[in-house]
């Protein structure tokens, strides 16, 4: 390398492209500092839209006798999200597009903006009563659906493990939420029109049981301390009361009378509920942040160590026995080689050749443990699609869908995932 | 977007977004279509290390008698090559390192260039007569695999589904070509110095199982042509001599003598292969480079077409009906109201919906497509790791190490990649 960079200057050698590709893992890092900073807006414009959404039902299925003022003030502060997060985005924006991440993040943003454009015009329906408090519901949770799959695409361009673990975490914990949001919004619709027909009983028992499977893969990938936020959560007597009102929502026949004071109970559990779901989305939040930084800081020190190394080997000793350094280059190979010990004793030959080798590691190291976050992601895209497939060949509705999917892998004693796949594998011979 | 795009410019709206995506598919193709012109100098440099190694190891195995011009003149042709493909890497640096498509790609390259450095000093071994054909078949091999394990990163960067799948075919075709390459080159060593020990017999054994394997998946993923040339070479007669030859290697005992001038035949029959192999790998190239071509122009094409409708709608109409086109942004969601179709009518609304809903199906599309691209390199990641496994835990080498696998799967009824797949996941459970 020396010789040659010394009369050739603008031909790279190993050495640049070793510190190129710290350098790559350290722009990765700096990246994902400031995709914390979106995701914690996404959080945040989440949870304001979840409570707008809720109190417009109460307003809508109250035939605009109740929250007509928290409804109003609900939408101000949704609206002060919203501006936080679009300032959040426009920080970020060069990143994004400068040198894109990913085609898909991009497209999803842009359909989250495009929802949040709807907002004003959803609004005017709600005052004026023009919508259903379902058809209301159904535009909140698709705009609310947009930005959380924007947490999701982001997950899925992490390559670092602690990283990926925590953002999918995150996405998982915010799906838990939005759904535990919309049952939240089922059930006041439910207990404030006095009645739950079986549409809105069997809705609530999808939504308990998606919620559910969630918050598993949320368990699986969160960090200690929003664990015990978690398990504080579920410990709380708060879920006795709502275990008893779910049920007292599933039981009721279609034209029975429940007391519409219900619904204001139902909406404080499940408000109370929501707002400690949010508090651990912000410990997830804050513990991705204390990582990113932390992991920032051992790649920049781990680069500058490298250049140092590197440059000191650009200044001779290197070369001198290329030979001895190739026989090694190759001992980690799959040439049927590997292993090889011979002249390992070159201390110029063997840094060079151990600062490559070691970076291979910590890379295939990273790539592995990357792999469950991967998989976890991976398995949330089938189990979507092959619910979309049953929902075209079946013409049935979405938790129709899920139902079946479950009740397949039931019968099957199959992981949901798994049946997931099979059914997509088939979808060309069932077409 | 439009009102708040008039005053409050900085903020960007979903159609930026939209064409950020688009751009991001744009960027990725222009950068393949550079990475195919390196990956044409890897072949060809690939290529000359192989006649290099092949003409060296006739030198040495027969004691510096034979082929000393031409070990010397194809070492002049191997530093042309070498020479292009730093030219070609030093063009793409910008691309690699500006904005740094993967740490791995980078660090093979790395790797690479490194083992590059050090083949002055391996010819000056080998005319000295300083190492044993063996020891420099490695040195050769582990050169060559380092080359072709950048073109493996390379494919595992892929995004687009026909680039990646040419990109799998090459290097499955190049992994062959090497294999047949080497075992060129122990067959001359055998059949140069008069016997073949058992040691040589398995390593063909070896060599001739894992070409076969890496020729089926280049023919899962080439192109016509270049599969019609891959047609033609294994229904060459020169492929029944081959047989025949390979039989004697493995038949002959390792004491039984045979006629050193068997090695110019087996020689020249081998060489003829590896050119025809050569051969078609520039069919895959010229079929790549036509690809990128093609796919760029259509992405162009579709980002101008983009612009121009965003443009139109950025200047009106768009806000006319938010809320219909929210209702439709959430219909191809997973939230549970998909394909609600009110207000479908709204032709502005509809084409910036759409637009998004586009490119959201066809990056799904192009996902969908790559799976099958990423799986195959997924099973040879798989595989590689679980004969390293094999061979630390063993103590084997790397022959026996893949022999063992392959009885594993044989005496299971199950695919390679599954059981190597196993074998990993039991790795923690054997530590």
């Amino acid at each position: 390398m020396n010789t040659k960079r010394n009369t050739v200057p603008e031909i790279p050698g190993a050495g640049d492209y070793l510190i190129a590709s710290k350098t790559c893992e350290l722009m990765s890092l700096q990246y994902f500092l400031q995709m914390g900073r979106l995701v914690q807006c996404i959080s945040s414009l989440v949870h304001g839209l979840q409570r707008e959404r809720g109190a417009s039902n109460v307003f809508l299925g109250s035939s605009g006798k109740k929250f007509q003022e928290e409804r109003k003030s609900l939408a101000v502060e949704s609206d002060r999200l919203k501006r936080e997060f679009e300032l959040a985005l426009a920080e970020i924006h060069e990143e994004l597009t400068g040198h894109p991440v990913s085609s898909r993040l991009l497209n999803q943003i842009a359909s989250a903006l495009h929802g949040l454009e709807g907002l004003g015009e959803l609004r005017r329906c709600v005052v004026a009563r023009k919508v259903t408090a379902e058809s209301a519901t159904e535009d909140y949770s698709s705009l609310i659906h947009n930005l959380i799959a924007v947490v999701f695409e982001a997950a899925d361009t992490a390559v670092d493990p602690t990283i990926a673990g925590l953002l999918v975490a995150m996405v998982h914990l915010m799906n838990g939420k939005e759904l535990c949001g919309q049952e939240r919004a089922v059930g006041s619709a439910g207990f404030s029109s006095g009645a739950f027909d079986r549409a809105l009983s069997e809705r609530m028992a999808h939504l308990i049981e998606a919620q559910e499977r969630c918050f598993e893969v949320f368990a699986g990938f969160a960090d200690a301390d929003s664990l015990s936020l978690w398990q504080k959560v579920s410990s709380h007597e708060r879920e006795g009361e709502i275990e008893r009102m779910r049920r007292l929502a599933s039981s009721v026949g279609r034209f029975k009378d429940l007391d519409p004071e219900l619904a204001d109970q139902w909406f404080k559990l499940m408000t109370e509920r929501i707002d400690a779901l949010k508090q651990i989305e912000d410990s997830v939040e804050g513990c991705f942040h204390t990582r990113c930084i932390e992991r920032f800081a051992a790649a920049k020190k781990s680069l500058a160590h490298q250049e140092t190394l590197v440059a000191s080997l650009d200044t001779g000793g290197a070369a001198s026995q290329p030979l001895l350094v190739l026989c090694n280059s190759g001992s980690e190979g799959s040439t049927g080689e590997a292993f090889s010990s011979e002249g390992m004793g070159q201390q110029f030959g063997r840094s060079i050749f151990e600062l490559v080798q070691e970076q291979t590691r910590s890379l295939q190291k990273m790539t592995d443990e990357l792999q469950s976050a991967k998989e976890a992601l991976e398995d949330r895209k089938t189990q979507e699609k092959a619910v979309l497939l049953l929902m075209k060949h079946r013409k049935i509705s979405n938790d129709e869908a899920h139902r079946l999917l479950r009740k397949l892998a039931m019968d099957q004693g199959r992981k949901l995932p798994e049946v997931a796949r099979s059914l997509i594998s088939m979808a060309d011979v069932l077409k």
